[in-house]
């Protein structure tokens, strides 16, 4: 008659996470705060390190971020930070026209691959003639390939309309020369 | 043209919990460690408060526990231990005949609603002729008074079986008539 059963419960790590962001509103067992132009935002160092290699690797090295309370991420502005952990504690992120070139670079710098994939997807998602070159020119300056293969073809067939955009300026000519280009 | 999205992704606290468990493992960014009968186990303090109502008290009180790295736990065994840890930071806990009054002890003790609602439904899907006496007692003991009432058909339709068992020498004798009066 003895049984050996192994459970689970719905929405345990949704409630756990919820206790985290409280801790986090509260201040309770946060034992570092990030810093983005100015403003503060108190984390566990164990949820970032969990969530992002730059972190995991920063307060494990013998930089002096390991051992300071409180670290200035310069890099990184706040509109960007606010999202970023946002999505680390709760797993929802708010990416818009006005803040997806700051997340991307947050993303990418902080190595926090989930949301990577989730700012790629948006940016695939929404490529339209009016941000077809410059969602180009982000995937150019990240090599991101994929994003760059997306954007070729709108950007081919509404040239009319992207040309005379001004981040036509920033393109060389051989670049150019392989935009136009028929298929 | 501007579109705002509130994203997720599938699969992303599954991911942060499972490399808080590699944490463990290794002991990286544990700031706490519990010791159960001589086994040590090493925590996040965080995710233990987050978890606990017990651990946070504790945590956040006067107590010589909340200055210590090392605490120990004299009231939980060390088989039920290792299924609380594993259930807070896995969301899978093994429970069985052998090890089902400790992990409710502990359960109980500690205050982790989620594991102690997943052992008393362990309990009333497992009432038997074999066990149901014993449940009976561990419900009366901790006030499970729903435990309490599904054990009490099966006791009275199983009396002969269920008289001859230890277990009926400790209840007394209103229990007694209580339990064999019909419904």
């Amino acid at each position: 008659m003895s049984s050996s059963k192994h459970i689970s419960c719905d929405g345990h790590f949704d409630f756990l996470m919820n206790m985290l962001v409280k801790q986090r509103n509260s201040g309770d067992y946060c034992d570092v705060t990030l810093v983005a132009e100015g403003q503060k935002f108190p984390a566990h160092r164990a949820i970032l390190a969990a969530s992002s290699k730059y972190f995991d690797t920063m307060f494990k090295s013998q930089m002096k971020e390991k051992f300071e309370k409180e670290i200035k991420i310069k890099e990184v502005a706040k509109i960007a930070m606010e999202q970023v952990i946002a999505f680390i504690y709760t797993n929802k992120v708010l990416l818009s026209e006005e803040n997806i070139d700051e997340v991307l670079h947050a993303a990418l710098l902080m190595q926090v691959q989930d949301l990577l994939a989730l700012v790629i997807k948006y940016l695939s998602d929404e490529i339209s003639p009016m941000n077809c070159l410059h969602y180009h020119q982000l995937g150019k300056l990240y090599s991101l390939s994929d994003l760059v293969s997306e954007c070729d073809p709108c950007i081919r067939n509404n040239f009319d309309q992207v040309s005379s955009k001004e981040e036509l300026l920033g393109i060389d000519e051989v670049e150019m020369e392989k935009l136009i280009s028929s298929d």
